[in-house]
Parts: structure tokens; C-alpha cells; sequence
């Protein structure tokens, strides 16, 4: 997506070799329209899908996700962050390991709002080592559901997370592949 | 706005005197057509306000937060949560209480994003004792930017939230305010 590409090199800050940050646009200060536009894009590729719900995990992921689900015109379900790993018989739930606060936290989803007529396809703002994405994944799978694919605005293809879930079969969208921060640069890949 | 009653009613989940459940379209599934009719109508009520920014806290608020700025056409920030008290100088941060978790948690928003020249509508998914807004309305004053008012999904307005904000002279638009949730019913205010 040219544009999103275009804000990254103007908007972005590189942090290092590994971080970029997007927070005057994306997962802090968010532009509405921009985000629309996004979500858009991503609905379109997977227009012919039949997706009947879109999943995302909280916070940042939400206002992509949400811009999808109204153009797809599908519910969007934000799985919920907990610390406590205290079972609750009606939710799905996994383990992830965030990279970014360096702990581990649980994931979890309704019961009620994923099931084995769903198609799902999952949304975030972010994909670098695919922890959030796995998770996500995971829980599809014990619902049951069918993984239609993922879409994602800004994927760090150099983490190594987008290739590992590839090779699982998952298919996955990305705006923004980026294949290096290395420099203080933004370079995109072009697939 | 009736449509909103209209689904609490039919969709929330009252489990408390003090609990009403609404995570079938607004906190942990979304309704992404809804929301945008939500945000809409909290737009229309500071059409004339002259808002140059709309703050919300993640993660629940969000979605209506993202659909108020896209009708008004100004950026959203989120503020952030941290458990840690670690001080950062780019940032405002003020400390909240959470009654839902029984914690208290910081919240802090980058100093790039708003400032004295803002004028800034908050709006939040609830308001019941009104911790967050306390917190977010805060973050407006250290900015030295102007509080336009606030706008809420829905308001228990038995919590008495409401009422401190108001007596300290904010402006709160509630799409739908709540008398009572006494003996598992939903009673609405007429205000």
C-alpha cells in the first residue's frame, strides 16, 4: 500500500535495528481516516472469502481490525490481555510471549463469540516474530473455526515471524512489508 | 439515542446491582456498523465545538473514540496503561484507580500529541465512578489545552461519576445514562 509506505518513511521514527515507531498515526495518535483506508484495503483482499468475523487482541490492533469489519461487514472481536492465567471454562485462551514488554500474558476470547461456522480472519497492526498472530491462531483453532488468513499493516519481515506462519499454510496480508530497519532506514520489500 | 437503549436491553447482561455486561458489541465483540452510529451521534453533539482532537484510554474505548474522530475529522490518541510508575519526561502521565481489576494503574499520553492549542473531546465506552475520565481530563490540564467536555457510550449514573465531573462544571453527553440495575433491570434516566 503506497501510502501507508509513504507515511512510514515520513511519519516513522527507526529506534533501531529493530524498532520502528508508527505512534503518530497507528498504535498511540491514531489518523481515523488513514486507518479507514487501511482497513479498506485489507477487507479487499480478502473480499472473496466469506470471513464472518474479524480477530484482533487488544489495544492496538483494535481501530485496524474495527476499519475492516465495517468495510467486510462482519462483528470484530478484540481477544482481552490478562496477567493471571485463572481458567474461565467460557473462554478460549493461549499463552504469548510479548517481545516488546518482555513478559509473558494470556490471551482470551469468549466462547460466545467464535465457533465452528466461523471464518476468521485475523487482524493486527504489527507482525515481527508472529507471537500475538500465533496466539490468535491458536485460539481459531480450538473454536474450531476456519483460519481464513491475516491481515496485518506493518509486517518486519525480518523477523522471521510472517515466514514461519507461511510455511504453516497461513496466508498473510501485509501493507508494509518491511525487510530492514538496519541504518536507521526503512526499506521495503516488494511482494 | 433509543437504538442503543434498544440493545442493552435486548443484549447486555445485567450479573450485578453495579454490572451490566455489553460485550456482545461494544467491549470484547464489536458491532463495527453500531459503533459508528455511536460515534456519530457523540459527534453531533459537539459538532459546533470547535474540537481539534478526541482522547480515549485503551483499550474498550477505542472503537467509539476512533468512530467520534472520523466524523469530527481529528486525530484520536489513545492514553497507554503502565503498570510501572516509571517517569517519562515526553510524557503526562497521572495515576487512576481501576475498580473493575482493584488496581491502580498509570496512564500517560506523549507530549507530542496534545498540547495547548488542543481543544479536546474525551470519550470513553463507560462512565461509572469515573476514575479514567478523572485521570484523562488530568492529562487535558497538564497539556494547558481546553477540556471541551466528554462524551460516554453509557453512564451508571447511580455510581455518582457523572455528577463530580459535572458540579466541577465538564459538559458530559451519556448516549445512554442508567438510574438503576437494581433486581436485574435496566432502568434508564430521562435527562
Amino acid at each position: 500500500m503506497q501510502s501507508l509506505q509513504e507515511k512510514i518513511i515520513n511519519e516513522g521514527q527507526v529506534l533501531s535495528d529493530t524498532v520502528l515507531k508508527v505512534d503518530s498515526f497507528l498504535n498511540h495518535q491514531i489518523d481515523p481516516e488513514f486507518v479507514m483506508a487501511m482497513g479498506r484495503e485489507l477487507a479487499n483482499r480478502y473480499a472473496n472469502d466469506k470471513v464472518t468475523k474479524v480477530l484482533t487482541v487488544e489495544a492496538s490492533g483494535i481501530a485496524i481490525a474495527l476499519a475492516t469489519g465495517l468495510t467486510l461487514r462482519t462483528p470484530v472481536v478484540f481477544a482481552k490481555k490478562k496477567r493471571s492465567a485463572t481458567q474461565d471454562p467460557q473462554a478460549y485462551s493461549t499463552n504469548i510471549f510479548s517481545f516488546t514488554r518482555q513478559e509473558a500474558v494470556d490471551i482470551y476470547v469468549n466462547k460466545r463469540f467464535i465457533n465452528d461456522r466461523d471464518r476468521v480472519l485475523i487482524v493486527d497492526d504489527f507482525l515481527a516474530q508472529g507471537e500475538a498472530l500465533r496466539g490468535m491462531a491458536d485460539i481459531v483453532e480450538q473454536a474450531g473455526a476456519i483460519l481464513v488468513g491475516v491481515g496485518i499493516a506493518i509486517e518486519k519481515v525480518f523477523q522471521g515471524g510472517g515466514q514461519a506462519l507461511r510455511e504453516k499454510g497461513i496466508r498473510i496480508e501485509s501493507l508494509a512489508p518491511i525487510a530492514s530497519l538496519t541504518g536507521g532506514r526503512v526499506t521495503f520489500t516488494h511482494i
